[in-house]
């Protein structure tokens, strides 16, 4: 493509609102523009590089087996309430009618259309395994989109659903996944972790986030600092932790009005707030949860939510179900004679002395408490891994750190399969559930993750996997005929080989011409300046310094050496 | 791909509901499922072609030097508002809220938000022309979705808008398309005609569809039988007619009681229908009109409303109105005296002699009406043209066929520039606004057109160019080693050569075999059977019943020369 046919939409100043790296270089590249918040339009030069992320997506998918398909993004309401997830959706699902009032969403996800498709056309175990995917347009009504197209409203994603006879091919079919991912991932040039993640109340080890390390992460993400072990917080867990062993002593109600917050607990007690323990109350569905945790801890409200049981609404208790469950006012919470459905007391709270909660009694709290002697209920891990915890695999040192999530694979067993009734007869004739899988990955967040990790402060330098154009040849002087004659035959001679190749013949200073480049991230540039009259042109990689000077009958022959280097065919 | 692995969702029953050819058999072939009224999903089988589609459109675009966007499908209702299509798209356009109460749509057509991003980028007359397109998922809450993905809900659309600086430039662009579309439906198979189409109040020859004749099309397009003329309904002109001279008789008023319309007045006066002026009431917008042919002729409402200055709401009036227009119950409308804004009196009425019309008055007609004398109206071409007309070019005679639009290419000038405020710099320094075009193609739509012009009883019979695999190698005994080893290493050496094959390796017969092939349409089926002894193969295309007897050797220079002779490059 020759430059001066392009439109070229490159941005001098950056809305204030774009934070994150590959959200600014986006904008200022003219990859897309923004269209409503949370909505981007994509220009030439950013679909091109959303495009050959999908290729390589593709050709793993197909590679490691899976079909593809292309479902609707109109999904009936019909099929959400089979499955039992048209009430469960919150707001985040764009909901419709259409001109018959007959209710759509636009679909956030596809476990129930393909499970749908599934039971329609497989009758046998003969069938299995089959994983069926897609790339395909998702919507989500996002309450705070943000950072570009890492949180958007409508995006690209590949997503896979795996069908097998049973939990061992399941097995198989998710390590193929894991597999095809990493592959995925490497190829796109994106350094990212397989982190173990929650896989809900059934527990097992079925769920593993792609995360890619970035300050600017919403989640977070808990890596070994020796072994391979990474997990999310949500699932990471916490070493036992043991107080200093104390003397009991007895139990005492002391008269705190005016301290209600840990701070201002630690203030009046004058004392650490590991000697404290707070009492949170949480409604579960109808059930009301109390979760103690060391005063300085944060409650994990994922390990939470599976210990009692799976819950499809789960927050913080309003002020009427507190007051209900501790007769008091909100900040005297405590375990003595709360009246919940659920106490819950985090491991270190069991194995602390002589430690400070609220006394149900608006005004005052207990010293002295000791698990077992003062109060009992269900002890289990509760709380959120930090700093203090040790790897759970190896023993050594974590380190917590923010991540960016742009793949996940989950086995999610019979969930759909039995609600939907999507059954396969198995070889001893019987009606069995298939056992399911789902996989995804987002497409644009993959993109912007890999700007994420392959810009400088000049721009983007994109992999050559997936740059939008391998190559660009400027020449330093487009009114120079000699330079402009040399410059297109190079140009024409790498566009018969098949790379994807930039002419940049716009009447523009040289200097705008290689801020250009550089700012869009072509990996290879072919300089055709003075020295053509020597026969020489200037070669520079995107990701070097360098400036290599080399003949002209070299180029095509340094570019080809980029390609085998990266093992990309041409 | 072997068919061991592939998930095949061939239906032996069609639902009632598919009429046509190309609904049925992609149902039967399991190309697609319908997952709602007017909603498909795309099985491997469907979308591989599909992509096919998508990438010759791709490639003719590109090369017709158009440029690749993609835009999102939700749209913010300002964008419409400020066109001023917000309140005009009817119940077509699918509608709803973000949880912030923000008003999108579904985008049934992009020109909003091409409108907006030109006026975002093009600054100056030196960045034009551009034409800028996508393909993409397009969304219209049909009344009556129907033969499949003719006419559904959601589908893909290759849309593009083109801006230029002068209407000179748009004729260049606008032919530049017309030449694309032509290359695009030749390399699909498709054959289909350009016909001239109607282009509003504006008038012009800037509209053209490309129109594949169908029984089951919902248009109705004039084809000449001696040129190349072809237009639609609604814009081809009609041949000014002359009724035989007769002596001019006395206007006289009759009582006609129980005559209300055409039918029944040719009983009472026991007369032709030519003899009668016919006179319907519309309502265009707020303005009353009243449209007068002959009694055996239908009223062309594109003509009507163009002739009106164009109407948002263009329909037959409602019974109030008629009574306040003509003083009667309907069924006696008439020229002479009716109250309306408009009077439009079709030329052949004004050339007819001693006609009838109502009289304004219930229970009355006139006869012996003379134009000129008793009445006088806007003359002009407000019928439907009848193979009674002749063709405009060359005066021979028509033929009027049924037709589905695959393509429509349309100049719109500054319909959308000027109410968006989309200007650009001149070389004179001026403002002024950008003169645009618009090309669209069903995708979809295109896909299924390919079917209706290329099946027969056994099943779809697809063009190299756009077929899901190449090729279909069949050992006719799959449990036959030395016919499976035979059949691997030909699916072997073909996949190595590029081509798309399918090996059917199932433990099937060699009938069910060859259904399901000749059924999916593929172009090349190679079988291996008894005669692999002697080392020879048959090869047959599905589009001929010869079968070939051939060395072994000899197959892959079979295949590698229809790939020549359709001039695809391998």
């Amino acid at each position: 493509m020759k430059l001066s046919n392009m439109l070229i939409t490159t941005l001098r100043e950056v809305p204030a609102e774009a934070e994150l790296p590959s959200h600014k270089l986006m904008l200022r590249s003219g990859m897309m523009r923004k269209m409503a918040s949370g909505i981007y339009n994509y220009m030439p030069l950013g679909l091109k590089t959303l495009k050959k992320v999908e290729d390589i997506v593709r050709d793993e998918m197909n590679k490691a087996g899976a079909q593809e398909f292309l479902a609707s993004a109109l999904i009936p309401a019909e099929l959400w309430q089979e499955s039992g997830r048209w009430g469960v959706f919150g707001p985040e699902m764009f909901r419709l009618n259409d001109r018959n009032e007959r209710q759509f969403c636009l679909g956030p996800t596809h476990e129930e259309v393909f499970t749908d498709i599934a039971r329609a056309v497989i009758k046998s175990y003969k069938q299995l395994p089959l994983n069926l995917y897609q790339i395909q347009t998702k919507y989500r009504d996002e309450r705070r989109p943000r950072f570009g197209v890492m949180r958007s409203k409508e995006f690209t994603m590949k997503d896979a659903y795996s069908f097998d006879k049973d939990y061992e091919g399941l097995d198989v079919t998710y390590n193929k996944m894991y597999k095809a991912y990493t592959n995925i991932f490497e190829r796109c040039g994106v350094d990212c972790s397989a982190v173990e993640a929650d896989s809900g109340a059934m527990g097992g080890s079925g769920s593993a986030e792609f995360m890619v390390k970035s300050e600017y992460g919403e989640d977070e993400v808990v890596f070994c600092d020796c072994c391979n072990y990474a997990a999310n917080m949500e699932k990471a867990p916490s070493t036992p932790q043991k107080a200093e062993e104390e003397e009991i002593k007895g139990l005492e109600k002391v008269e705190t009005p005016d301290a209600k917050t840990i701070e201002e607990l630690i203030k009046f007690f004058n004392i650490t707030p590991e000697k404290f323990a707070k009492t949170l109350i949480y409604k579960a569905d109808d059930k009301v949860v109390a979760v103690m945790v060391r005063g300085d801890r944060e409650v994990n409200e994922t390990k939470v939510t599976n210990a009692v049981g799976g819950a499809v609404e789960f927050e913080l208790a309003d002020e009427k179900t507190v007051k209900e469950a501790t007769s008091a006012e909100i900040g005297f919470a405590g375990p003595i004679g709360i009246k919940v459905d659920f106490l819950l007391v985090d491991e270190e709270v069991a194995n602390m002395y002589n430690f400070i909660v609220g006394a149900n009694e608006t005004g005052y709290h207990y010293t002295n408490v000791n698990y077992g002697r003062d109060f009992e209920g269900t002890v289990g891990d509760f709380r959120n891994v930090t700093s203090e915890d040790k790897c759970p695999k190896c023993g050594e040192s974590l380190t917590i750190a923010r991540g960016i999530e742009v793949g996940h694979i989950f086995k999610l067993g019979t969930k759909y399969s039995e609600s939907m009734n999507a059954v396969f007869s198995d070889e001893d004739g019987k009606k069995k559930p298939l056992i399911m899988g789902c996989y995804g990955i987002g497409i644009n967040r993959t993109m912007a993750s890999i700007i994420e990790q392959h810009h400088d402060e000049n721009g983007i330098v994109w992999p050559l996997s997936v740059a939008p154009y391998h190559v660009i040849v400027i020449p330093a002087v487009s009114k120079n005929e000699e330079q402009m004659k040399a410059a297109e035959d190079i140009y024409n001679s790498l566009k018969e080989l098949g790379v994807e190749v930039l002419l940049d013949d716009r009447k523009e200073r040289a200097g705008v011409k290689f801020k250009d480049a550089d700012l869009i991230g072509i990996p290879m540039r072919v300089t055709v300046g003075r020295m053509i009259s020597e026969g020489k042109v200037e070669f520079k990689l995107r990701s070097s310094d360098e400036v290599e000077e080399m003949e002209l009958s070299c180029v095509i022959d340094r570019v080809k050496e980029e390609f085998e280097k990266n093992s990309i065919k041409l």
